[in-house]
């Protein structure tokens, strides 16, 4: 993914506040896998939407920092306790803080890392700039975002225990697993600038229709990527039965024979080279992988009909551009 | 525990409260378990500390609501977690959330209940009646005593693998994953009060030494309660090789043979009640049970004095009465 000359800026201003977070150094269970996560250099995606927000809104871009800090902490603690749920055994290349350490040492480092986001936001609360509603909605905001979250998380464990998940019901799950955190980034960003509830709101669906296509795209990357590049081996999902939006789609087009066959692929745990292609086979016969891109290109579109009412600004075209290669990466 | 009239109306009311959360419906795995944990009959002591907090600096007992449950869906949140880090099968007699349901349900459960408790706070930032500044310091109470806890909590993991822990490192380790949440009910109650930094000073001290005193207690009873009506195994935590107030000081007073044969059984994970007797023995002859009795009374005596500057009042007298209850619990 390249990236533009401010993009870089921010991203590097990002990367120096998270360094300088100032962590205590003991108890060292607590504090050494925080470190280490964000040591781990992440995309940094969200945090990066949040000051686009800022400026979309016509805020000062670096007046969304402690925002932009908060949901990046908030993000790595979901992932932390994800990783437990998924035994994950990697993160970013890594081994996980759950691999790394052990699963006691992921949830308390998580819990702690909840509470550091919250106190990033503090400096709302402190700062004389913003009054005591502005303050209120920004924690609204942030609060909202991570009930969300969780209640994505929740679904998507109840999908792994269920036979029959709907594509509905799928993308519902996205809304709060993937979608609810950048969605809160945007509206996040737009909160700190002082936006009204109509902007804050177009923030809102500009993130949802955006993460929908984000995680389309993963869904798609796992069977299109180059695994050497996306990192994780190819058809990974199907091998670990994971219900994606090409496995419902399919799921939902496919005659009995192959829906049988599917399933006991899906269930099997135990898959080889030739199973995968085979579905990736059904997946082509059945024009699940054009659909599929057509579905990220449609949320792709929704996100950008939402950015409509913002002013012509460098942080609108920034934001349109970065939001293209997000949805048009390869990996 | 006996109780009081005005105590009983209290617990009534944070009942009352809790049972009208109105937690959604779905996802059933997030929100099936936090019912569930609230619906064990907990003691409630955090909650109505905070009550007792606000009217001891002459507030609106009503108004300290929020908080107090804020407080409680923290403490709860908390105990989800640990459970899973204890491997705990038990929880207030019932099946732990960890072992009903598993240990995926129990982390994300709690990560929900952590949101449940800021948005209680939310209160504060909506109505009128609390200026933002008096909203800050709500806030930081609070986080502070999410941070202590977790300080607390992997201060006790660490300890699990340290062969030497000294009294004082104990101390520490109590200071938060106990005393922490105690000491911020208090405070949080004196802040919804709008009572001065002193005041708020006073009480964090008074929660932090009945903190102390209470675990010591609760270290205590594990060899001198009635095991019925404790619920909990005599010598749980010596067979557990759990490292109590109890055994650090008999470590640190008994000769190398003594120490020798302590150790044995702490690490042996399959004792007898004759070595939970001989332990006893040794606790008796080094004079542990007499001097951790005298911990207790300092600590509790420490209390009472932090709380001697607030005016004498009907809450007054009822915390003092329900931290000598409290304190002097035989279960």
């Amino acid at each position: 993914m390249n990236i533009t000359e401010q993009q870089q800026q921010l991203s590097d201003l990002i990367e120096e506040e998270l360094a300088e977070l100032n962590l205590p150094e003991a108890p060292s269970l607590l504090y050494d896998p925080i470190r280490y996560t964000l040591s781990l250099q992440g995309k940094r995606v969200r945090p990066y939407l949040t000051l686009m927000g800022c400026g979309l809104c016509n805020g000062v871009v670096k007046e969304g920092l402690p925002a932009a800090l908060a949901i990046e902490l908030l993000h790595n603690f979901t992932l932390l306790h994800d990783d437990i749920m998924d035994k994950a055994e990697t993160r970013r290349g890594e081994p996980s803080v759950y691999k790394k350490w052990d699963a006691n040492a992921a949830i308390l480092s998580g819990d702690a890392m909840y509470a550091k986001a919250f106190k990033q936001l503090q400096y709302y609360g402190r700062s004389d700039r913003y009054s005591k509603k502005q303050y209120n909605i920004i924690l609204d905001i942030f609060l909202e975002s991570a009930e969300k979250v969780c209640e994505g998380q929740a679904y998507d464990l109840t999908f792994e225990h269920q036979t029959h998940v709907t594509l509905d019901e799928y993308l519902h799950m996205i809304k709060g697993k993937t979608a609810a955190l950048i969605s809160g980034a945007l509206a996040l960003g737009g909160a700190v600038a002082g936006a009204d509830e109509d902007q804050i709101g177009e923030l809102r669906y500009v993130g949802k229709e955006t993460g929908i296509a984000f995680q389309i795209q993963d869904d798609l990357l796992d069977v299109i990527a180059d695994p050497d590049k996306f990192g994780k081996r190819k058809g990974g999902d199907i091998i670990e039965g994971k219900k994606t939006y090409l496995i419902l789609l399919a799921l939902q087009r496919c005659d009995e024979q192959q829906k049988e066959r599917m399933l006991d692929v899906l269930n099997s745990g135990n898959n080889t080279e030739g199973d995968i292609k085979e579905v990736i086979k059904v997946y082509e016969s059945l024009n699940v992988i054009e659909d599929s891109k057509k579905a990220i290109e449609y949320h792709y579109q929704a996100a950008m009909e939402h950015l409509q009412c913002f002013d012509t600004s460098v942080f609108k075209t920034e934001l349109i551009e970065f939001l293209n290669r997000l949805i048009s990466r390869e990996y």
